[in-house]
Formats: C-alpha cells, structure tokens, sequence
C-alpha cells in the first residue's frame, strides 16, 4: 500500500502516529506533509525509519498522487479534533481518488464535503477510532488464554508504550516466538490493520473491547502485547488505562516512562508520583482482577546523548529492581528474558 | 409528573432505579409493572418509599393510563439491553400519548417501531444514556470549585452509592446546607432531571464529563454530592469509577458496601479485597490527581435484623476508623459531620 502521511508543524517530536507508521508499518510511504519542514527528508531528523521526502502539501506531489493509495492523519491534537489547515490535503487526496484514514475523534465520514468527495471518487474515509458496534461488558476471562499476556503500562501519555509494544514484539518474533500486537489505539491500528479504539469505546465496554481481542488471539500465540494508553494517574485518560489493565488481565507489564519528565504532559501543574509509587499503583490496583506484575521497564532516552542514556537506563532498572532498556536505542534481550 | 414504572420479575430487589424513583423522586407514581407480583403493592416489599400498585401490564390501568406523563423503565439487566417482553407496554405507552424515559445502553429513539410509534402520537423517547455530543477531555479543574466534592466510592455495582448520595445530600439540605447532587447514572438522572450518564460516555472522555458538571455547579453550593459508579476493582466496570474518582477531584470519600458481599456481583470468581485495601486503593490512586480521603462509611444492611445490622455498622466504622451508618435504617450525623 502506498501512502502519504499527514503531519502538519508536528513532524518528528510531535508526531507520534506517523513515526509509528514509518518505522513499524509495511506500507510504502510516498511523502510526509509537514509545511514547516517541506524540502527536508524524514532521514534528516530520524535516522532507524522508512525514508520519505517531506513536501508542504499534497498537491506538491503532482503525478506521484495519482499512484497513492491512502493519505493517513499521522498527527492527534489533545482533544482529537480536525485542524481545518488541513482541509485541503484531505480534498486534494479525495480528488485523487485516494482513501483518508484517520485517528482523530472528529470522524472525517462524518464531514458533509469530505464524504461527497470520497463518494464521487470511489474511495473511502477510515475513521479508525470509530469503534465496532457489537461490543460489550467484559466477562473477566481474558486469563483464560493459553499465551503470556504482556501489557505495556506508563508514567504519562507518549511515553513510548506503543513503540516498546512494537519493539517487544518483532524482537520476540526474531528469537522465534509467536507473538502478535493488541492494538488499542490509532497509530497500533494504522500499523497492524485491525484493533479496538479503546479511547473512543464507551466506558462500560473499555475493558470487555479490550478482553475480546485477547480471548480471540489468545489460544494461538505464546505472546501477546498490549498496547498500553495513558496513564493510571493522568487527570484526563486514566479510564482508559485501567480498562485496558482490567480488560487484559495482563500476567506482566512493562513500566514505560521518558527520561526527565516530571509532569504529565498538558497538564504540567500534575507531578508525577515517584517510579516505585507507579509499580505499587499498576500492581495492587491489578491484582483484584489479575496479579500482573512490574517485570521490566522501558525507558524513552530520546532526549539524553549516549553515555547519559546508558546510566539513565542503569538507574532506572535499579529503581524497578528488574532490567530495563531504551527499546530504539538498546537491546531489549534482558527484558525479554524478564518476560517468559 | 405522573408516571409508571416498568419493573418486570425484578421488584423490588433487582430493581434498583424503579426504587431510586420510587424513593428519591418527586414524580407522581400511578403503578409499577412487574407480571410476577402483580395485585400486590410497592408496601407490601418496601415501607419507607412512595406506595403505588404492582399490575402486570400497562394496559391493566386502564382509563388510569390515559393520565399518564410517562414510562420509565426502572430496571437495567446488565449490558443495559431491552427485553422484548417489555415492548408490549411501551408500545401501550407509546399509544396512549406516553413519554418513555429509559436509561438502557438500547437506545429506544432508535427502534424503528417505537420511534415511528412517538412520532405518530406526539410523544418522547427519551434515552438518558445518551451522553451529549459536546463532551470532552478534562482540564483536571475540578478541584478548584468553591464546593467540598464528596463522592461516593464502593466495594462493587449496586451497594448503595446512589441510595447513600441521595441521602447525604437530603441530610445535609435538611442541616441547612447549600447541597446538589451531581448524577453520574441513569438513576440519578432520572431522579434528578439531569446530568451525565457515566457508563456511556467514551472513556477519553469520561473524567471531562463529570468536570463539566462539578465546575457548572461547583462554585454555587456548599457540598456537591457526586453519585459514584462500580468499584475500582471491578472486571468490567472499573473504568467508569476511575473516571469519576479522577474527574470530580473529589475532597472526600465515603466508602459504600453490602455487609456479607465476599465476591463481585455477576463475576463470583472475583473475590472483594478487604476493607482496607479499598481504602489504600481508593486513596493511593486518587492522590496524585487530587488528594480525596475515605472519611466515612456506609453499609447496606438490608440482609440483616436490627440488632446484626447494628452490629455490622459498628465492625464497619471500626475497620475504616472513621464514622459509619446504613443510610437507610440509621441517622446520617455522625457521618455527616465528618463530612464538614
């Protein structure tokens, strides 16, 4: 699949689902749009992703947009809405023909203009985030599963739970165990084409959307990774973790957390509680449900150079009492060996 | 308004909003429905709450139904879905010029008969459960309303939370206070008149939509009295009370439970922690989002004689050190005070 990736004054720190894509995704990535960064490549700020040129708009593709066959929102404002600056990329992909898929909570199908366009373009608006109409109540039976459930839990929101998910599981393939991802958000969605869009479930079903994709891969892998969301203290998002703690009944978690941060993002007059305090929180907060214990952490060193990411990490599996890792910039062999 | 209440083979134990109504509204109730104690009366099970006759179907009242405002439907099976053999007598309803006011996950203004129905006789359907479009994320500024926020936690669904929030804020009212309810569920809604139904907000939202209720009241009353939902341990429905413990930042907490309950309702295989650990729970998670306190209990001793009922109370204070009552059987002083 050929596509284009929309990041408008976002891109790379502030792009969380398009670096996802880029770097976990199989599609074949044609452009990234990002009007402050037009005529650079994704290889001038990140080095370990797919490459792509960076252009201001999609029409500055020219004859290339008629080979694309998707144009993906890889940006998520707080809150989720459209930012109408991007109105005309989305036209201009429709007028090609392409589809739009999109995490925001503002369904684009729901948009008079763009859904005309996509009608009388043949193509289609996948609001990724609007979750299936047959969920339900969870029935507690996700422990049920023969595979080892692995949830990635964290400090804050963007964090790194999606990335370390991803990292865990292609590096738990290559040591030759079946793992699959559960995808619980818009960039886990975007990359492995199928999940529940646990932020947009309606409370009483978060933790039974959750359970229903564990109970129907369960019996077939050895592994399974949980996307984690949020975290089980932010003032905001908190329900959405713990549906996903519950709802998996997970049998080990993963503490995720980014070097230096010490406010919940957005929202910065919220300390964060101290790492043990989280480990104690995710545990006894689980343990009701499911005993899913601390076994390992992954620690976000992206802003740190190499000697202080190494002893950052040193620190912060010394606080957790278990190996941790940069899961981009280190191996993640003792954390895997943490999780048989 | 003069209403019925449909509360078929569940009153009056498994009829939690027909008693709520029942008890706390201040509606004219004509009957309740229920086919399995049909001929009695609502006195002849509960004492303390308005009395009405019990007839098998809304077309046994009659003459009587052509006085009706409404129907509400004052049971919810869980997964909030309709009974078919309910639709008789809202088709009754809807016929003789009847709103139908429901708080099941079904929304009847989306059942093609009974909306053609309400269309046909000028009448309402209306589904408390649907949120309002215009909800979204919290701010976390709950906290800073002038009120003293007193939520209601418990150790699983259906302890009293709503009974016990109801009361207190009669109490306080009656004690000369400023006090409002704030409700968080279709029982209180219908009680109250508004509010926002918890359990089926999406979960990004869900702590934004009980801030939006504290911050619109918040700075008029006293007390705010916010209907708490399931338990933080709860399988499935623990997302809803984390919403709500976070978004109302609540100040303090009163801690309901049932006396005997060892297991989860509906999920036996779960057993209740104890006491303790719901108040180390309750309070070690709300603090890094707002420092609420469990400073008073309440007991549903509806299983119990006088003398056990007092006795369990007792036992009940003691094991949470604080001031303890069922709001029910007992006076609501003492907890009220530590309530100041």
């Amino acid at each position: 699949m050929r596509i284009a990736i929309l990041a408008h004054e976002k891109f790379p720190d502030r792009a969380k689902t398009a670096l996802g894509v880029l770097r976990y995704g199989d599609h074949d990535v044609a452009a990234v749009l990002d009007r402050d960064t037009a005529g650079k490549r994704v290889s001038d700020f990140v080095s370990d992703v797919q490459d792509a040129p960076i252009v201001a708009e999609l029409a500055d593709l020219e004859d290339e947009a008629d080979e694309l066959d998707a144009l993906l929102i890889g940006i998520s404002p707080i809150g989720g809405e459209f930012d109408e600056s991007w109105r005309d990329d989305v036209r201009t992909a429709l007028e090609y023909g392409c589809d739009v898929v999109s995490g925001l909570h503002y369904f684009l199908a729901e948009d008079e203009e763009f859904a005309r366009l996509a009608e009388e373009n043949g193509c289609e608006l996948r609001d990724v985030r609007n979750p299936p109409e047959d969920l339900t109540v969870a029935d507690g039976v996700a422990g049920e599963v023969d595979a080892e459930v692995i949830l990635t839990v964290g400090t804050d929101c963007s964090v790194g739970k999606m990335t370390t998910t991803m990292e865990l599981a292609r590096d738990a393939r290559q040591a030759g165990f079946d793992a699959a991802v559960i995808p619980t958000g818009q960039t886990g969605i975007m990359i492995e084409g199928w999940g529940n869009p646990i932020d947009r479930v309606v409370s009483d079903f978060t933790a039974g959307a959750v359970e229903e994709m564990i109970t129907e891969l369960g019996d077939e892998y050895d592994y399974l990774f949980v996307e984690g969301q949020g975290s089980i203290v932010h003032p905001a998002y908190s329900p959405v973790t713990l549906g996903i703690l519950h709802g998996s009944m997970a049998d080990k978690l993963v503490l995720c957390h980014e070097a230096g941060r010490e406010a919940i993002h957005g929202y910065e007059s919220f300390s964060l509680p101290s790492i043990p305090t989280y480990v104690d929180l995710y545990e006894s907060i689980a343990e009701p449900v499911a005993e899913g214990r601390v076994v390992a952490g992954a620690l976000n060193t992206a802003g740190l150079d190499d000697d202080a990411a190494r002893q950052a990490v040193d620190e912060y599996a010394e606080t957790l009492g278990a190996p941790a890792t940069d899961v981009i910039r280190f191996d993640t062999d003792d954390v895997l060996e943490a999780l048989r």
